[in-house]
């Protein structure tokens, strides 16, 4: 079989995972746990595709210098789906590298192509970089959220809010168990926003008021219809919020209570707090926020019941640290079984990373929740 | 004449200022800067007040305590409207202290009689001690928007937002000048609410995601007003915002950076960052930041552009120190002339304190803004 013939098979295969019912076109529906009571998401962090191959890689070692562009990310990205066959790819921003691509749309098609010609369900929001080539801010949202295969929405409808690319995805419960018609993972998405607006203030842009509103009602009837009948549940289900720039909760941990590495790239945080670790306190549900940013920072610490976690830069186009490799976040959900012997709600969430080194390694497996 | 009568005039003649034209009755119209240009808050924190002549003083040295009571409080507080003549009292919570008051509805009317009795007009927002006793935090906070010359409004109309007690109240030009019409001082009040809600997570409440959307329309809205004809001006009117719990910004000073004094008291705020100050950076308008809740901090800083100031405690059933006197923050602008010799916009801030001492004396006269 040639390499082309392949590849196109790997895709089909790829395209129906065991795990989880894929949706691939038409109006959005619930993604859902399969068979195997597992339901894995891959983040991928800061992929900063530009040009393609005439775009080179920034902070490799000399050998891996020659020939290495945006190409070695979407390898990376292929390589990582193959490996894990995830349920649902994330993409939390900086996707592509707007000031160095000559077309946007073109550098969108590119970064995102590996996952859409997996067939596999993504949602994407927007890092400070993505609106910096030839599309503005809502543009590149509008050009995502209409990409194939993609969960992305744009905004929720009839709510003035700020930014582009807040909205929430459900994951449903396993066919035939008791929690078939509910959401038993919640996956939030925010726009972190780009820059400050305010001068003399700090450098990144943040979460606002309007945002937090939206993600706190979101969240409230989201436990309310999981907690009422038919089918009540004793406590909410897990909720999992993806944005790009950390909070400045981020700045909590050292080595001493995180796991994973905070190397010396700092916390690039808004420099003021605009409270949504506090939101997402108040509403009770989430068990982790999951950002990217900092690209040589990958730790994972938990403040209070949420886990702060990092993936750790994915792509080549950005800076990072010679012979540190390229990596990105998996985030697991598993379910306990009922009473009759079928799937229930969620049991437990464990994480880890993959290096994109020669055997991918996994690093860092860590159980950031379990039930009760 | 007799002490009554006398009192009755005094209570007369402070109920028609020079400085400003006082409201008194019929529905909320707005505040004006009358003919001498100036328009002053008195700022009233932690009265604490319980059931009059019954309730003990605290923290008073050893000579000072005998007949002490809740009618230290009132004393006080009508030699300060005697002596600053201001035209509106703003009261920050913990007026009333719940859980020793009898009847809530007979603690609030003892405690805001002087004020009522002087005919200015008022403004409250609720502490954490307010609700302790028989009416509910919506109790109490109905109440005092039903009392006798008061400003205060339970919410905003056909807005959900969370607690009671938040609101804004406008301050218009000066009669015959160009900005007679616009209101060129905005006052905004805010529940800083009472005690968190999050298991595990700090002890005091804190300003919503809902009250900071609100707040920032309201900014945005006044300030669209301000600028646009007619008469548009070229910054907008500054904004002064009053509530009970500091925010975990007010930690950031020491005494190389700020006015006045942070004894022993630390600083009370939630033990999470909700985000408000970050919204008035936003908002873009506001100059300074008042409260209470710490009774010995009486401390003003600024934090960029924006001024944190603390009252220091006003009552003498609340905790103090001994020998430290017992104090209120008064909080005066003064209009710019315009260039036809009448006056324009608000061109500086001043603040400063009065001891509850012999002379009432003033400590610490700062400005706090100047236009420009």
């Amino acid at each position: 079989m040639d390499r082309l013939s392949l590849f196109v098979l790997a895709c089909l295969c790829l395209a129906s995972p065991a795990a989880a019912s894929v949706r691939r076109q038409g109006p959005p529906s619930p993604l859902r746990f399969g068979r195997s009571g597992e339901f894995k998401i891959l983040q991928v962090a800061d992929m900063h595709y530009a040009n393609g191959e005439s775009t080179p890689c920034e902070d490799v070692l000399p050998d891996q210098f020659r020939g290495c562009s945006d190409l070695n990310t979407s390898a990376f990205l292929r390589r990582m789906i193959r490996a894990e066959r995830p349920d649902l790819v994330v993409f939390t921003g900086d996707n592509i590298f707007g000031s160095d691509s000559t077309n946007s749309t073109r550098s969108l098609e590119s970064a995102f192509a590996p996952v859409i010609e997996a067939g596999l369900p993504w949602a994407a929001v927007l890092g400070n970089h993505d609106q910096e080539g030839t599309l503005s801010r809502e543009g590149v949202m509008r050009h995502v959220a209409g990409m194939r295969g993609t969960l992305s929405r744009v905004n929720p409808e009839g709510v003035e809010i700020d930014g582009y690319g807040n909205y929430h995805v459900e994951v449903q419960g396993a066919v035939g168990s008791v929690v078939s018609n509910k959401s038993v993972v919640n996956l939030y998405f925010l726009d972190s926003g780009d820059y400050t607006t305010v001068a003399g203030v700090g450098v990144y842009g943040w979460i606002k008021a309007s945002q937090q509103v939206w993600f706190k009602q979101t969240s409230e009837r989201l436990q309310r219809e999981y907690m009422k009948e038919p089918e009540p549940q004793n406590e909410p289900a897990p909720g999992l919020v993806y944005f790009h720039i950390p909070l400045p909760e981020f700045a909590s941990f050292d080595s001493s209570n995180y796991t994973g590495v905070g190397m010396d790239d700092g916390v690039g945080s808004a420099s003021v707090n605009s409270g949504f670790f506090t939101a997402m306190l108040e509403a009770g549900d989430v068990k982790g926020a999951f950002v990217g940013h900092d690209h040589i920072n990958d730790y994972c610490g938990e403040l209070t019941g949420i886990n702060l976690c990092y993936a750790g830069g994915f792509g080549y186009h950005a800076y990072g640290k010679a012979g540190w490799p390229r990596r990105a976040r998996v985030v697991s959900a598993s379910l306990e079984k009922a009473v009759d012997g079928g799937w229930g709600g969620v049991e437990s969430i464990k994480t880890w990373k993959r290096l994109d080194d020669e055997e991918l390694s996994t690093i860092d497996v860590q159980v950031i929740w379990t039930k009760g």
